[in-house]
């Protein structure tokens, strides 16, 4: 229990999730990936594709957290600058890596072989990369930094195939709770529960369910003891205060 | 055209998000209507219900960008905090707002009115309140920082019910052509035409359509004529790539 707690950031690059084009998904997948490997997500950001925006974020997040996820940017077109604006902030050359060109050569015929194409090679100095099963083209880890796809599909390949590096901590466990409950109602008691459970995290999160409002009620700890101890009292408010059985769900959506 | 740029950032308080459980869809919401109103989104931030992250982000944003919204965090519940810290932010007392108590006080029944659901009308000294049509307790500004609600249907309503008190720019317009080539085939004269109109943002992105690959490209521009000039640009570099008719799709996706 008094295991260290492991943490990390994600930083989504694109102006295409600021100016509202695309819906992104990806912080959702590492989100519950992290969570499976005792890794807590601590922050979020999505900057534009604008050179000192990414650089500043990239040192501000690598250095606050223990892994540090970029998504995006790393294509072939001219808004493609991550790999440029990571090597920046590490203070390093970019270069292109010989495995990743080798790929890339071994993808296409001569002929299709472009500039554009061979961008996607290159990589901050001393770059591990990371395998691309979707569409060949790598992601890569400069230490703490891992520089991901955009693309779901791709993202998600990478983010599995990277899963085996990475060193986390107890995972966070929880147990959910649906109460038919307002939150105004639960909110006191909760709040009482919370401050004698100093240890477990318990959240609310209201929902309106068959035209029904209720509260859902998360207790999270990586002390399954704990957790159990919270989640019983949790039922037992409920019970008190809905004056009916509720329904518990069981862990998964941590 | 030289007319100031107005910008915004968006921060989003709450575990849930980071935790993985809740999808986040407020971002996609806002950074629409925003541009409709000729605000540009210039980064969103997630950050977890613990108070120096949420104050130290609201005061990183507020300063940089020309607004600010917050979503999240103003219910009832101990883990709501985001009032506390918008004003320990900006360094004002958080007091009731009358207002929002009398419409608290309408709502419910005076059994039902409990301390949990008065903290709903807290806010920072001198807030200005922002409707909420949905569930009545308000949302509410503070100089340049608009705090909303986390439920979408509530932080929408808010939002269409603040809108009238932005002033944007002009708003940015967008051109989108969907081309069945490569990204990796378009990069190279994409880029070239980057570089011969600066003022002129294009963006490429990769998508799969019926089992074929394709790139959509995106240019914006808040300047209509300038942006018919790169419009037709694209269309005609597409054409002679792709050897066929490209199909043009218009505006709305900015």
């Amino acid at each position: 229990m008094p295991e260290k707690t492991v943490t990390a950031a994600v930083l989504i690059i694109g102006n295409e999730v600021l100016s509202g084009r695309t819906q992104d998904s990806n912080v959702q997948y590492l989100a519950q990936g992290l969570n499976d490997l005792g890794v807590r997500l601590k922050e979020v950001r999505v900057v534009p594709d604008v050179e000192d925006d990414i650089v500043a974020a990239v040192n501000a997040l690598r250095q606050r957290f223990d892994y540090l996820f970029t998504t995006g940017g790393i294509g072939p077109t001219h808004d493609d600058m991550t790999s440029a604006c990571i090597a920046k902030a590490f203070g390093l050359a970019l270069l292109r890596h010989p495995k990743a060109e080798v790929l890339l050569r071994d993808r296409y015929k001569p002929e299709d072989i472009t500039e554009a194409r061979l961008k996607m090679a290159e990589t901050p100095e001393g770059a591990s990369l990371i395998e691309n099963p979707v569409s060949v083209a790598p992601g890569y880890r400069v230490e703490n930094v891992f520089v991901l796809a955009g693309v779901p599909r791709i993202m998600q390949a990478m983010f599995d195939s990277l899963k085996g590096d990475l060193v986390g901590g107890a995972p966070v466990l929880s147990h959910s709770t649906d109460a038919y409950v307002p939150e105004g109602v639960v909110a006191g008691p909760l709040g009482e529960l919370q401050k004698a459970f100093p240890d477990v995290d318990i959240g609310s999160y209201p929902f309106v369910r068959s035209e029904r409002l209720g509260t859902c009620l998360v207790a999270r700890s990586p002390d399954q003891s704990r957790l159990d101890v919270v989640a019983d009292a949790i039922e037992a408010l409920v019970r008190d205060l809905a004056g009916e059985p509720n329904k518990p769900k069981e862990a998964k959506d941590s």
